[in-house]
């Protein structure tokens, strides 16, 4: 497999480049019997969608869903989803001129010679694009999350370059286009974005992503633990740098007398772990961390090389998003809950739906 | 597959409880005609092993080694490769009373809820003694990719507690108990971990590891990115808590006009990258850094819940390292050659062995 | 996994039913710089069709492929390769009685019981439309086999009914609508068929498939043997009841001082092995033979039962191939092809592109 | 991964050569809870063994195993079960000539040319001594089946040589050292194989597998259908050269009239299906049948080559099994049971324990 399938009982594999017909996946695995319909999907695909303000690339992409295959009558079926979304607005001749040539920070390098060829055309498969369909698949994951275990995940923009954004409400989010959770620094943002714009530079961003009600047991303890499987899912989005669970790289200076939660009979004392302990959920709220570069397409002149190894001047233009963490936050919540289902299913093939009945902290979460 | 396998075209299954007959693997997918000993696999391990200085764990295990199967006269056949490690130093009676107890920090609890039922034993398989497996299967990897690429994988602590330690030389990292890449500061590191003892607590630690001579064009380019796979098999080992790829958590104050590492006619300006762009290796080190949180087990009473739910006070005694960052470093550098190895083999398979020929840059390090 | 994707390293994951919207493929892990166009696909799906002659069903698709991704200027580029078929002819009225009932020799019953829930138009996805997506890709493996390797890969069927069909040339397989390896047998089938026809009965058959110019040393020892693989990939075609390789059941009433092909310096004296020992190719052609049901729908009443249970008396309408045997070679050697593509990625993979030079055997096909 | 491990979710990866340290194999997957003990197991092994009659081989192993991990206290406890069989017989001095030779009808050759390497003592990893890890897994997968669902496992030997055996009753079968299911044609089995064996030749046999009380609704719908995973364990097995399903090659002359089980409110009429349809389970006995071809060691001179080209004449002294077939039948079941648990634990993924409520056929098996 040449790593386009994600997920071992819940597999979404994905295909299509930005400028060629159609992007899209297939889901396998998902549980039938599903109420699933395209608007379930295109209302999280629209959060993502570029266009949506001046931060974010002008592309026009409506990013509209069809349904193939895996839905009868409003449900799933147990048999595969396929899921396609055309492309629009594939202005190529943006990108005419690097095909022979090598973007700084972009994945142009790397394919050519990996491959010996590679589509140029804006960025071909390793376009953000390609993300779209992880939001889409990622749709029906948390959907099927939600109804069955009452499963919330929810992302929001913790960081932008030098701006920390405080945490003062989920309902806030949805209110501005930097998916911050305090809609009081968003004045503060817009000048910072514009200034950032207007020096044909971008910006890195922190984002913090959160999974609550996952009950307690979901994860393997080796290798394919449910913080392995989440950092696996996290820095495979495009551009992310890092990964933290709980407290993260703060850990490195805690105590062991402080980082490790106690435990009480009303629950958890305190969540350091980030709701994994040994590679497995322990029902408290996930909590994860990342980070994400700032957008390598700048129109400023770049030094690079072409083919023939003779140096250039790259100026990339187009319409580029100059900070591709602010369109971030749907993507990951995605991830999490393909990492979610998957360990589900993983769990209830191995340990059964029913859990074996043992005493439970009153009080608790899970 | 419950999560015990790494990889997909270099396999390794880990087997072995803490406590139990013996932990091992079973290696598939090793080329053919690798000239290999068991000398070759202890080396490694004893560079991880317990009780080699006062400030990590007491417990004494030789970690002997034995080749069961996959090598004939000195060769590695391309059948798999079964390696077996008894276990020697088993006091389970340091740990008999906390069967009915979860040990904050620690997996206790989660296995406990997962499964039904749990070894108690040192942890079981959630003990840190697991990891031996992987510094054994990750020797096979580091062996194989140094003699046909040249591939070099080393790593170092950068920070412990509240010390970071600078970078002065690889060859310092042996020539003393912590992994330092400087001996000037050991005595200071000393010092602080007899402190640590003292006060019946645990600290984190931060590690860097490099893989020097990684060809261009490893890894793939959506799910199973080169940086993914590295990120999800850091995470993946114990008491990790935070990974990050080239400029990592750093990035997100970067403008893109720095970070977008520029390519010139000698080679590229800068690794900000970290040797990897869109999930494909660029010739560059890859550099990877990951937090590790303090040691669960610590002597000061904390506090917990029996099975029944009623509280308990926790002392866990036993053998344990104060800073389980110390013996980290052989283990985060067998899982990058685990996963370097993977991709080497992914790589040929879908490419070939001959990369297509393309102009390359003069003086690169690929 | 949800049994929708086939092959390790070159994956062909299938989606849609058969009177949805569409069927199609994602093809993940061809290698890249492969001639490809949609005519190279187009030319075996017409070989597979429906309704190119009356003893086929008259259903009308004109099975248009299209290709969505993973082709640049004529030529793979590593990436996903989607195909897409839409369904053209959904008649689903002719099926809209079965709904409540379960067709004997069908998986209606399976699926209801299995999902709770299934698509009863046309079968869904238990028709044998979807084998359409496997010819698509199958197709494109076939094409990088021969190009590389000179793999021919061909079948014809050897029996109908009680009809033997003598073995004449690979030329006329093409030229009539049995895929008879002898012309001369037609007007006996034509008859044959029309009889079975008129019965409202169908009958089953037995073809072979051959792959010529496999080079020693594919396939893997133990469970993933050459042999294991196909008779997986055979298997997994619906309707398929058993699979032979080489000598097959013949095998039984053989004695090991004829079976066991000897090696002369001229190459193997015979092929009872199938070209197959240990699991791995030996360079002799790859021979198997399977054995196809007659087709359950048919239009005279046979007894059932409706969902709760009630008997009913079920005639089958609609439009059936009195044989699906017939249509079934084009399916069989895109399976064989899959299977050969996958090993010959593992084997580079594992093995590498430049096999160990060994002696050869002079005047050996491989 | 080079094909050492099988399933999915009930994962058994297998390890050893015939004259190495040991053979064994690691079970992952297999659900908390399970008592086990190595006495559970060692009576499968006692079952295939070698040495227990004069018409198998005279190796003397007592395949003794070591369960290493997975079991605490007499329960499995969700994680990996190692299983560890010592070899004791290795006279690898009856092997030494085969070094420089391919001996007819063996993975010689093909080993040679795959790896450019191969262990040559007593067949290494192509050696029939394999099975006994599979028979070791098996036997914890048909405990799990046995003791959740009532399935039971059987096989027997339906033909060895022109010698068709006819069933008579299961009790039996383990009263011969046959598997046959009538002990009146012993004496006649007798004399055969002692002739076959006095004219230094070997003859293949037909085993027969079945498996009762499976649930309906086990298996998945396109390519790892139940029956084509059966048929991949199956053709997996040394030896083996046809795999049928119910009816198998007698599919080819049968009428859809006759083939296609009726169901009425009191079951199915018949099973011709042998239990599955559409790759799914009927809730009928699955019927499994198979061929094995004569073994490749005798001890006639037959025309060989060696590494050289040159011919020789090869006699393979040593002590083998005139009929492999003979101790295969606990190796068949103990594979169906490998595939019958994977696919249980796949439907409770996706499916869920408690399957959707349905209509249920009154008096039905399942």
């Amino acid at each position: 497999m040449s790593g386009n399938s994600f997920g071992l009982l819940f597999t979404v594999t994905s295909f299509g480049e930005s400028h060629g017909p159609a992007i899209g996946c297939v889901v396998d695995g998902c549980p039938p019997g599903l109420a699933l319909t395209e608007a379930d999907i295109q209302i999280e695909l629209d959060r993502r969608k570029p266009g949506t303000s001046r931060h974010v690339t002008q592309r026009r992409e409506p990013d509209t869903v069809e349904i193939l295959s895996g839905v009868f009558e409003g449900r799933t079926t147990g048999t595969p989803i396929a899921l396609l979304i055309r492309n629009q607005d594939q202005r190529s001749k943006d990108y005419g001129n690097i095909a022979d040539t090598f973007r700084p920070g972009h994945a142009d390098y790397t394919y050519w010679h990996k491959y010996g060829i590679r589509d140029p055309r804006g960025g071909g498969r390793s376009s953000a694009r390609e993300t779209a369909v992880r939001v889409a698949a990622g749709a029906i994951a948390r959907k099927w999350l939600h109804e069955r275990y009452g499963i919330v995940i929810r992302g929001h923009m913790t960081q932008i370059g030098e701006h920390h954004i405080p945490f003062r409400s989920w309902d806030e989010v949805g209110q501005n286009p930097f998916f911050a959770a305090d809609n009081s620094v968003v004045p503060v943002l817009e000048t910072y974005m514009d200034s950032i714009r207007k020096s044909l530079d971008s910006v890195g961003a922190r984002l913090r992503v959160v999974a609550e009600n996952v009950p307690v047991g979901w994860g393997e303890p080796v290798f394919d633990r449910l913080d392995a499987d989440i950092a696996h899912a996290m820095m495979g989005i495009n551009a992310v740098k890092g990964v933290e669970i709980g407290a993260g790289f703060d850990s490195v200076t805690q105590r062991g007398s402080v980082h490790g939660d106690e435990l009480t009979p009303d629950g958890f004392a305190s969540n350091y772990a980030g709701g994994i302990l040994g590679g497995i959920s322990t029902g408290q709220d996930i909590e994860v961390s990342i980070a994400i570069k700032p957008t390598s397409s700048i129109a400023q002149p770049r030094r690079s090389i072409d083919k023939a190894g003779h140096p250039v001047d790259m100026e990339t233009h187009g319409r580029h998003d100059p900070c591709v963490g602010i369109r971030a936050t749907p993507i990951a919540e995605a991830m999490l809950a393909l990492v979610l289902i998957d360990h589900a299913l993983r769990h209830r093939a191995q340990c059964g739906d029913v859990r074996v009945e043992t005493p439970r902290i009153p009080g608790h979460i899970a």
